[in-house]
C-alpha cells in the first residue's frame, strides 16, 4: 500500500543523538528470543485441483478488443461435494489465489457440514490470472482492465459456466471473502444477487468510501489495538515518528537509519525507514490473530501483544525509533530467516503490485492515499 | 428491429393471380376513412428544460480512453417539486428523450401528488447524447460503448450528482421505464438499489434473456391481441405470409409487391414488403392503447380493433396480402399525410437506429433475431 503522509508527520522530536547500537543485533532480548522458537508453521500442501477457466476482457463494452479471453485461474475441492449441495465460492482479492485459499480455513471446516463445493477464484491481474502476460502491468492500456467491477463479472460469468458444467444450476451460491476479498464478497451479492444467495464479508471496510465513516476510522482502529494492550507502547510508537522526521533533516540520516534498521545496502529515502515501520504495524494490527499463524508474514498468536512486550521491556534509555525498528522485526523476521534486512525494492512474494494501481484508481480510501 | 425470419415463413399459398388493384387506393373502405378523421392528434409543448451533463465514456475501465466526457441530455420537471420529496426518473431508451418524455404521462399525472422531481435521461447514443458526436455510429471502436451496463451507471453517476446539486441527497429517487427504459428501470433497482429505492417497469421482457420463458413468447402474445378480436383477422394475417413467401419465386414478383404496397419507388426486396406488414401488426399490438396516441405513429384507440375492422369488411375475393396491407396501413397513414410509401431506407423519426445494434450484441431475445 501507498503510505499515507498525513498520518507519519504528526510529531517533531530530536532523534540522532540516541545510539541504535546499544541494543543487541537484530533483535531485542529475550522476550522476542523465546518466541521465534515457535515460529516454525508447516505449509501443508492445499487441498485443490487447479484449473483455468476462458474469461472475457472486458464484460462492459462491445469494442473488437473486448472479447480477448485469458485464462483465469481458480482451485477446486470436491471431497465434501454432493451434487445439489452449496457452492462456497472464494472471491479472490490482490494475491496469488494459493495465499487465500491457504488462508480460509474456516471454508474448508464448514465444508463437510454442508456437503459443499469449494471455489477459489483468483482475481484479474494477480498471481497466474494475467489477461497480457508478462506485459499486463506495461501501462493504463492493459492495466485499464483491472479493477473491482470487472473482477465481479468474472466471477459472476465463472461460477455461472461452472454450474452448467457440473449440471447444478440448482446449487446455491454463498461467496466469502476478507479484507478486499470481503468487499467482492459483499458487491457480488449485492450487484448479482440472482447467483449468490449470501455472502461472508471479513474484514471489508466497504464504508471507507464516499465519506460514510470518519476519514481516521482505519488508523484509529490500528493505534486502538497497541493502545489496548499497552498505552506505552502506543506512546513508543508514536513518538518514533517524530523521532524520524526529526533524523530526516540531519546530514548523516541515511547512513544512521540504514544502521539502526539492518539494512543489506545504504539506505536512498528515509521514506523507506518510514514505509518499513508503518507496513510492520498496520499490518501487524491487520493479522491480529488469536493463532500462529502466516499470512502476510509468519507471526505468533496476539503479535500486538508480542510487539508492545518488546517495547514495553527495552530499557528507556533507548530511542524510540529503535525501540520501534525491534518491535516491528517480529514482523519481519519471526521466523529468523534473515540476516540484514532488503528494505528498498523487497521483492512481493504475494503477487500484491496490482494493489497500488486499484488504489490510485478506484480504491480510494484513507488508508491507501498517497 | 431486425426481422425474425422463422416467423414469417411458416405457410406457402399461391397469390400472384389475386389483382391488387380491386381495392380503393391505399385505403380499403369506410371503416377506415372515418378512422381518419380522429387522427390530428395535437403535439403539446413538452413541460421540460433541458440540460447536459459530462459523463463519462467508459465506467468500468481505467484506460486512457475511458475518461472521455461526452454531453448526456436530460429534461426536468420541477414544476411541482419541493424539497426533499421524491426524485421520479425516467431511464431513457432507444431513442430521442422527448419521446419517451411525451409518452409518459403517467409521471406528470402523478408529480403534483408526489410534490416530485421529474428526470427524464436519454440513452447514451441516442438523440442528442452521441459520445463520439457525428461519428458515433462510426464503427465497433465507438459503438462498443453502447450497451445497457455503461447506460445504468451512466444513470447512476448523473442521478447523484444532480441531489448533490440540488443539496436533496435524502430524496428518495424513483425510477421508470418502458419498454426497454423498462429493463432498464428494474435492472437500475438491482444494480443500484442505493440509488434507487423503487422501480416501475413497464412492458419490460427481462424475462426473455437465458431461456427463462418460451422464446415464442413476444411472438405468440401479438398474435393473441389479433385472435383476441378476431379469428377471421388472424388467419387473414397469417395466410398473408404465405402468399407474400409464394409470391416472392415469381418473375415479376416485385413490380407486383410494389403496386400492391403503394410504394413510391420500385422495390428491390420482396424481405421489405415483409417487413413492412411485420412491423406495422407487431408495433400495432405493442402500442394497442385504449386512447388514441402517438408513441411509434399516430394511431386511434385499440388499433388492433380497427385493423382487424379494416380486414374483416374486406370482400373475400380479395387477397390475403392486399387485406393485410390494407390494414397495414392504418399504421403507416393513420393521418393520411402520404400518398406513396417509401418503404424502402425509411428515414427513422426517432432515432431508434441504435437498436439494431444493441440486439446483436447484448439485448439478444427472440423477437430480435436476424
Amino acid at each position: 500500500m501507498a503510505p499515507c503522509l498525513s498520518f507519519f508527520f504528526l510529531f517533531l522530536f530530536a532523534f540522532s543523538a540516541i545510539p541504535a547500537n546499544s541494543l543487541p543485533t537484530f533483535f531485542p532480548g529475550a522476550a522476542y528470543q523465546s518466541l521465534i522458537k515457535q515460529a516454525k508453521i508447516s505449509k501443508p500442501k492445499l487441498p485443490f485441483k487447479t484449473h483455468y477457466f476462458p474469461q472475457t476482457l472486458d464484460h462492459f463494452t462491445f469494442q473488437p478488443k473486448s472479447s480477448k479471453l485469458f485464462y483465469q485461474k481458480y482451485l477446486i475441492n470436491s471431497d465434501y461435494w454432493r451434487k445439489g449441495a452449496p457452492i462456497f465460492v472464494y472471491t479472490g482479492n490482490e494475491g496469488n489465489i494459493e495465499w487465500f485459499a491457504a488462508n480460509t480455513g474456516f471454508m474448508l471446516d464448514i465444508a463437510p457440514k454442508f456437503k459443499a463445493l469449494l471455489v477459489f477464484i483468483e482475481h484479474r491481474f494477480y498471481g497466474k490470472s494475467m489477461p497480457f502476460g508478462k506485459d499486463s502491468y506495461q501501462s493504463a492500456k492493459t492495466l485499464g482492465y483491472l479493477n473491482s467491477q470487472q473482477a465481479l463479472a468474472d466471477f459472476a460469468v465463472l461460477i455461472t459456466s461452472l454450474k452448467q458444467n457440473l449440471s447444478s444450476e440448482a446449487s446455491p451460491v454463498v461467496v466469502f471473502g476478507g479484507s478486499y476479498g470481503g468487499m467482492l464478497a459483499a458487491w457480488f451479492r449485492l450487484k448479482y444477487p440472482h447467483i449468490a444467495i449470501g455472502a461472508l464479508a471479513s474484514s471489508a471496510p466497504i464504508l471507507q468510501f464516499d465519506k460514510l465513516i470518519p476519514w481516521s476510522s482505519f488508523y484509529d482502529a490500528v493505534s486502538q489495538d497497541f493502545k489496548d494492550v499497552s498505552l506505552n507502547c502506543y506512546q513508543v510508537i508514536k513518538g518514533s515518528w517524530a523521532e524520524l522526521e526529526a533524523m530526516s533533516t540531519q546530514k548523516q540520516a541515511l547512513a544512521e537509519l540504514s544502521k539502526t534498521f539492518r539494512t543489506c545496502k545504504s539506505l536512498h529515502s528515509t521514506a523507506s525507514a518510514r514505509d518499513r515501520l508503518r507496513t510492520a504495524f498496520v499490518y501487524t494490527a491487520m493479522v491480529n490473530y488469536p493463532t500462529k499463524a502466516d499470512f502476510m508474514k509468519p507471526l505468533p498468536a496476539y503479535p500486538v501483544q508480542k510487539m508492545c512486550k518488546i517495547i514495553d521491556k527495552i530499557l528507556s534509555g533507548a530511542t524510540k525509533l529503535s525501540r520501534a525498528f525491534a518491535a516491528a522485526s517480529l514482523y519481519y523476521n519471526y521466523s529468523r530467516s534473515e540476516n540484514c534486512f532488503k528494505i528498498e525494492h523487497e521483492v512481493d512474494g504475494h503477487g500484491l503490485h496490482g494493489w497500488d494501481w486499484q488504489t490510485c484508481t478506484e480504491m480510494v480510501m484513507p488508508m491507501t492515499c498517497s
